[in-house]
């Protein structure tokens, strides 16, 4: 693992990109995550870029331009290309010494440089695409809050299974659905059987929510057969992302035993277009979370002193709802949840580590999300199922409306971000979607 | 739907490939299955080929020297593809009109023609590949006698659970290590917990299994929020392999709840290297399983006259099995199971639309599978856990060794094909693995 702090990370760094500077920015110089972006009104293919301000720095036309000719021609070749997955396989010294010489672009000493129009876009002028392409996708279930929460619904004397606390439990998700954020979400159809019926039927959803996840991509991978050490788990994390994982609450109760989650899920997983690298997330990491004393200690392939001592991210996660008539009346989202990513009972590099502790390989831009990220509080719950408890105490919305599944036109925005003192803040950028 | 039985299937059709004309064979003029092969002795990149007797014609050889050229250009680019999504992606027009092509020129009309050289290669001098890049795979679980005799092991009472005659039941597996048959597969570790145990230990699987499946690759898909009706399902269906669903039972029984099975699958899956075609297949085509009259129908969306009557198929499925000291004897492999894919109680066409139902987006080259297939009768029972009740009743080796799981050194083979009177027998050759 890498949690050194370098130079990137200094405070008082400043770009000659005025709106990095701002207080409140997700994307000061000290982030730099990356992207995959498309000039709105063109039809020149995808890039990769850099969020700065409220700018995109395009690293195709940096490496055109020869601004990045200082570096080894297989990171120059990655940065032409139009997903992420080139520049993730070359693994962290190659993000590592992209960001470094990034950093150094995009450094304050005196003027803008006379390139600015040639590498920069605003923000607002580029379409967001997903920033790679995702060969396989797992979800986990590593918030215990939320495992617990959910098992207390379907189960109340015996709400978590014995295998919680020795496994980070996950399953395998359905990455041809995974779409970028904006992407409007159809309701989907399905199977649902309520109690009292006597068979099932089929039509759309009536239950429908979100669930807050953090994503993280897979850099360098390994070979089938290959596990990879607890350890060295954070050399194959590119970075983060936030993710929606849409569930359809009727079809799921009704489909998803013996074999798991399906098409209450696969319709759709909304997430982030900005990928915040580890390195970035170097100064706020921190202690695993503190399992109760009566909790067993992890198995030995799931344990180390640097996990324990660091393996957490001091990450704050919100999600946001407005419906039709709140943007109609001009109504701010009403925030419904914040929780913080270092509660999760599992860390990333213990997900990654049990992932492959079978042999089972991991590709480069393979996404992995943490599942629901939920609280011990009241206000940290990342689902509707749990906030509203499987709708039996709706929210209330500002406009009196109120909300125990999601209604057609809402919008569900996730934010993520890392304060620190000392530190500057690291954004990731909305992860939006609305439902029609 | 298309089961129409044209020119192609004509019985009395030979081929100038003598062993083509073999009784016996798998790969007779009347199959032309497709897949993807690399000479073992050269550099040359991987190249779609089509199996003819014990021969492969090389398509990118085909289209070189001008014997496609009478195919629409799309077409004619698709086969000098390394890899089948290309020709998937063009839909059913496509394999159509080029297995006719195909048919044509492999055609006895007097002397071979004096090209052959440069066309046909070995099998035996070929390495034989993934036929496509898969970007997702799910498998169902669509025997009611597998799903019935495992249900029984776990929950003797209640073997069904009462989604199981409504839903094609199934679940996202791992893309990343599927693997071309031959490949060794190497004994998984993981956490496994036995009743008597208080608590999990790590280590390698004990009970390691194979299942025994039908795959189906997608050829054409559907844009996500599009579901794909029950008559067109087998449009968007190019053809059949055969797949081993490779399993570890001590981490599967101690993982899989509640999110389903995870790295007790996703060691490794061995799919075989030609894919059939569903134009291949049409002389074989038979109704649906006659579901017992208490069961409840289908609802209307996974329901058609056309899948009634031909949406099952006349499939024969067969395991074999040898130790290291057989072979070291020279002893044939055991026939250890032997089941009909009639026999399922879904259909591909239902398995399928069910998938697509919620919208969920399916892509060319992205791999179906049917779940274990298992008969009703005593040796048709596709894995281990079946056959030997989890262990319990072992079976016997010709060298009296006896297995209740899959030792090293164990090579698992699987067979399928198809025989109907009046037609020529169409086989799927072997999907071979190896425990290391």
């Amino acid at each position: 693992m890498n949690h050194s702090i370098n130079h990137t990370h200094d405070p008082s760094l400043r770009s000659w990109v005025e709106s990095a500077n701002h207080k409140g920015t997700d994307f000061p110089i000290q982030n730099l995550p990356f992207g995959v972006f498309r000039h709105r009104d063109t039809t020149i293919s995808p890039r990769i870029g850099v969020a700065i301000g409220d700018r995109i720095l395009d690293l195709f036309a940096c490496q055109q331009i020869g601004l990045l000719q200082e570096l080894p021609e297989s990171l120059q070749a990655a940065c032409i290309e139009p997903n992420l997955n080139p520049l993730m396989a070359l693994g962290s010294w190659a993000t590592s010494a992209l960001r470094d010489r990034l950093s150094e672009l995009l450094r304050l000493n005196g003027s803008p440089p006379p390139l600015e129009a040639k590498i920069l876009i605003p923000m607002a002028e580029a379409e967001l695409l997903l920033p790679a392409s995702i060969g396989d996708y797992t979800d986990f279930y590593a918030s215990i809050f939320h495992a617990t929460n959910v098992g207390k619904l379907f189960r109340p004397e015996n709400p978590l299974l014995p295998n919680y606390k020795y496994i980070p439990v996950g399953y395998h998700g359905r990455s041809s659905s995974i779409v970028a954020s904006d992407t409007l979400i159809k309701r989907p159809q399905g199977q649902k059987k309520r109690p009292q019926e006597s068979a099932p039927t089929f039509g759309l959803s009536k239950l429908l929510d979100y669930e807050v996840e953090v994503g993280f991509f897979v850099s360098s991978g390994n070979d089938l057969g290959q596990s990879i050490a607890i350890d060295q788990a954070e050399e194959h994390i590119f970075g983060l992302c936030l993710v929606n994982d849409w569930s359809a609450r009727d079809i799921q109760a009704w489909e998803y035993q013996p074999l798991g989650p399906f098409l209450a899920k696969s319709f759709a997983t909304t997430i982030s277009p900005w990928i915040v690298t580890l390195e970035a997330l170097a100064p706020f990491r921190c202690p695993v979370f503190a399992r109760p004393q009566e909790d067993p200690t992890p198995l030995s392939y799931l344990a180390s002193a640097l996990n324990a001592q660091l393996g957490g991210i001091e990450l704050t996660v919100e999600l946001r709802l407005s419906s039709a008539q709140m943007r109609s009346q001009e109504i701010e989202p009403l925030r419904v949840s914040q929780a913080s990513f270092e509660e999760m009972y599992w860390t990333i590099a213990q997900m990654l580590t049990h992932h492959t502790s079978n042999g089972c390989n991991l590709r480069p831009g393979d996404l992995l999300a943490s599942g629901t990220v939920s609280g011990p509080k009241s206000g940290s719950q990342g689902s509707l199922l749990e906030i509203t408890r499987r709708g039996s105490q709706p929210i209330e919305l500002p406009t009196g409306e109120v909300r125990s599944f999601l209604e057609d036109g809402d919008e569900v925005i996730l934010y993520g971000y890392c304060e620190q003192k000392g530190y500057v803040r690291i954004g990731f950028g909305e992860c939006r979607g609305k439902l029609i």
